[in-house]
């Protein structure tokens, strides 16, 4: 697959970027612009779930690569998002029973590429990503990854929860961490299995809690809260991958 | 405990820092300066494990606060370091086997916040780092460390090889991570332990290694090389987290 980022600049070429399905992660929009193209880039970026910032024109200057952005400057990931039946694809080629990582909003780029390369060192058969809100693949993503982003399948999807209920249907099960739940030691955690992670700040959310099979603790026996997003993402795993071993 | 950075500028007050014992991280001298005074702060640094770095005037102008830095600018921490015998200590009055961490080189600030973290939730005892090469306790890894700074213990000790050597004698055994060893699930990691961690970069080294009772490795069943460390750090840790539950 690969993984390159670049920017998009200008309203026609950011327009088209869209139509023509780029990967835009985040876009930057001149502040209080309400003219027509400005609001169909709008809209679009909405439909594709980019993150939008509103910035000053000082601030798309200093950004800008062309000195012509007319109010707008996009990033793309010249990355290609999988599908989710891509992943279960890869599974059964290799004639494993179905371990994919889902996460819950995962805000930190850092993080994201620490998970992405847990995925892959796990055998996980691929990630899932929300659409929204969480940080998409950007560069530090890429970098942090170490490479596994050139081999582990991402997907994009739009809701959690809804693929979630989709791929209960292939016959999968979905685990969460969670700090009130069950000791992930005494968890059946073997066969086709959904690993679902929180986002750093406030876990994993309500809805898509309640569409997952059971609630995994790790066992926390210190003065504060919580591990890291990525460590408990990598305990969680292998503990995942030692029941699988056995 | 709790934590704090701080700046001490000019020669005097840097001097008088070394020579109150407090602890400094980092130290900022105009390159090319040899004069009496800068000698004695180079000196002291390297006794007490600085890291030095030279930069030019301009750099200096901007760090300072005090716009009076006469060419050199300490970085120290707030952070009064524990002695090895203490986190011993500490295990003795939970009634437990010791549980150490032995981190050999980590340098991403961000990796020490994110093991220290995990040391106090593992429910470890306290964590070792050498004086040279690493880093040490910044601003960033105590932000990192998510609070975890102001309950686990840290001491930082000369030589790693020679510690692990004296807590030998205490009767404790001693695993490092890394790819050539047994898998972690195949050996026995009860009892009083200390895990040793490698750097980010090249791993544990080798004069480390050979004091080791154990190599462990984590199974790894992708296409990449290695974890990220405080993940790996996390996953060793909880195995022997699980054994010791057993």
């Amino acid at each position: 697959m690969g993984y390159t980022e670049f920017t998009i600049e200008g309203r026609n070429a950011v327009i088209e970027a869209y139509r023509a399905g780029k990967p835009i992660d985040k876009i930057f929009i001149l502040d209080g612009c309400q003219d027509g193209p400005m609001m169909t880039i709008k809209r679009e970026a909405k439909k594709h779930g980019s993150l939008i910032k509103f910035v000053d024109k000082e601030r798309l200057d200093q950004m800008s690569e062309t000195k012509r952005h007319q109010g707008v400057i996009a990033y793309a990931a010249a990355y290609e998002y999988a599908q989710v039946e891509e992943l279960l694809e890869v599974a059964r080629e290799k004639g494993e029973p179905p371990f994919l990582f889902l996460l819950d909003n995962i805000e930190d780029p850092h993080n994201l590429g620490a998970i992405i390369r847990t995925a892959n060192l796990a055998g996980a058969h691929g990630v899932i990503i929300p659409k929204n809100r969480a940080v998409g693949l950007t560069a530090t993503v890429a970098r942090t990854s170490a490479g596994a982003l050139n081999y582990t399948k991402v997907a994009k999807v739009t809701n959690l929860g809804k693929t979630i209920e989709e791929l209960k249907k292939e016959g999968m099960w979905f685990v969460c961490g969670d700090m009130d739940g069950t000791s992930m030691y005494d968890l059946d955690l073997k066969g086709a299995i959904g690993l679902v992670i929180g986002s750093e700040g406030t876990g994993v959310s309500r809805l898509v809690k309640e569409k997952c099979d059971f609630v995994a603790s790790i066992p926390m026996k210190g003065d504060i809260d919580s591990l890291n997003a990525s460590v408990a993402a990598g305990v969680l795993a292998y503990e995942i991958v030692r029941q699988r071993m056995n």
